[in-house]
């Protein structure tokens, strides 16, 4: 790769620039020279894309100021093999957020949870941030970064019990609003949760443009989408291929908390 | 970037490939040793990644054989600012496809369309894929390239109606199968198109299984993601947003059809 292509590869010119500078002058009452809200998006190794990728078009949609934050600024790999670059180290990611937001992959979170550095980092962030978000797995990374305690949350279905070792209380609703955290359900539920964390920065009417732009009318071929529709068989082929992993989850969980006794 | 930092981001490892593993042993009747299905994901600059990543997530969750392909091997930008790496040019792209994909992103189809290389490519792969099929825009491009003539077919609601210049009768369904013709609506359409596509090549239950595990039961918190629903003030928010680049794309066709009478 040379110096040409990894400047291409590193230049930031989404297209979107042209149509959220639209929306702003098409919204009556936004400020186009008021600072952007500003999104520290945590990506981590193993994190799953599809946690993160309709986050980032919302925040993107809403025109925020978005950074993709890891300890390192090493390339973060992700579940389908395609590679994020990371914008800022945990020293160089502003220190008072917006938004803060933590996508799932369990094998990535268990990590997470288990990296000392990466707790400290949410907890301090988290602490300031005006909306402390996640999707997926993320929240049990909230809940270890001390972030969950007594707020109603949720996680995706196979895992978000564990988040109860975190004192918070399990919810099964698909986005889940408690004061400013705010918690999707798995993977997908980014969708949801986009929708709604657009509507809470830059109010209801401009969320739906969004809803509009990216077609999100979803009709599902099939009614699988929960644990309690999808039928036994699909239950009973999908459980133990995630108990391995939810095992090392619960191990990951117990010892971040004998380490704060 | 050094050598190492660059070797580990080319690297393909993905954390979902154990669990495609254990899936095909969970499933009767896969036989682990057949060939995988072979995907050819065409990648463009302006590509939507939201087209992208829920499409990649369930050809990975098919155990297919994934290559991402552009005319160089040159990073290529997205919407939202992220880089994908292409992992074949049209020369090494394999020649026998089990399934072809066109993404999106209104702004990237129209430089293809106008782009006899693309086209070319397109049609080529698209005469022997089993499975021809796209999302958002990327119906256009298959319709450029000579593959809906007489199809039934879909794409984003504010620009498929010029998919009727290709000789494809459009159509209002989320998902359009006709015959090996596979076609999905705008953006978020792409996780119906997934589910759609995986039960096409690995049966129901699979399908259902990466439903269950991505937890794809959808509640948007508003009702805007179709036109007819989302209320005439939203619809004059979006229209004159997208307007722009729909005549951009109405010129782009045009000559398109004038080149080849």
């Amino acid at each position: 790769m040379d110096r040409r292509t990894l400047l291409q590869f590193l230049a930031m010119t989404p297209a979107l620039s042209v149509l959220t500078s639209q929306m702003a002058k098409a919204h009556d009452g936004i400020d186009r020279n008021a600072p952007k809200p500003k999104v520290g998006m945590l990506i981590h190794p193993e994190m799953v894309l599809l946690d993160h990728v309709p986050a980032h078009t919302a925040f993107a949609l809403t025109m925020s100021d978005i950074t993709l934050v890891w300890k390192s600024r090493e390339p973060v790999s992700t579940d389908i093999g395609i590679s994020l670059m990371p914008e800022a180290d945990f020293e160089s990611c502003p220190r008072d957020l917006d938004v803060l937001f933590v996508p799932g992959g369990l094998g990535g979170t268990i990590k997470c949870i288990e990296d000392p550095a990466v707790v400290d980092f949410i907890a301090d962030r988290g602490a300031r941030a005006k909306w402390v978000t996640s999707v997926c797995t993320g929240s049990l990374l909230l809940g270890a970064a001390g972030l969950l305690r007594g707020y109603r949350a949720t996680g995706h279905w196979h895992s978000k019990h564990l988040l109860s070792h975190f004192d918070a209380v399990v919810t099964n609703d698909r986005v889940v609003s408690d004061r400013n955290r705010v918690t999707g359900g798995g993977v997908t539920a980014g969708l949801d949760f986009g929708l709604a964390i657009a509507s809470k920065l830059r109010g209801e009417n401009w969320a739906k443009s969004i809803q509009l732009i990216l077609e999100y009318d979803p009709q599902p071929p099939f009614a699988a989408g929960n644990a309690q529709h999808a039928g036994r068989a699909v239950v009973d082929l999908v459980d133990p291929l995630l108990t391995p992993q939810l095992k090392r989850a619960q191990q990951a969980v117990e010892h971040v908390l004998r380490k704060h006794i």
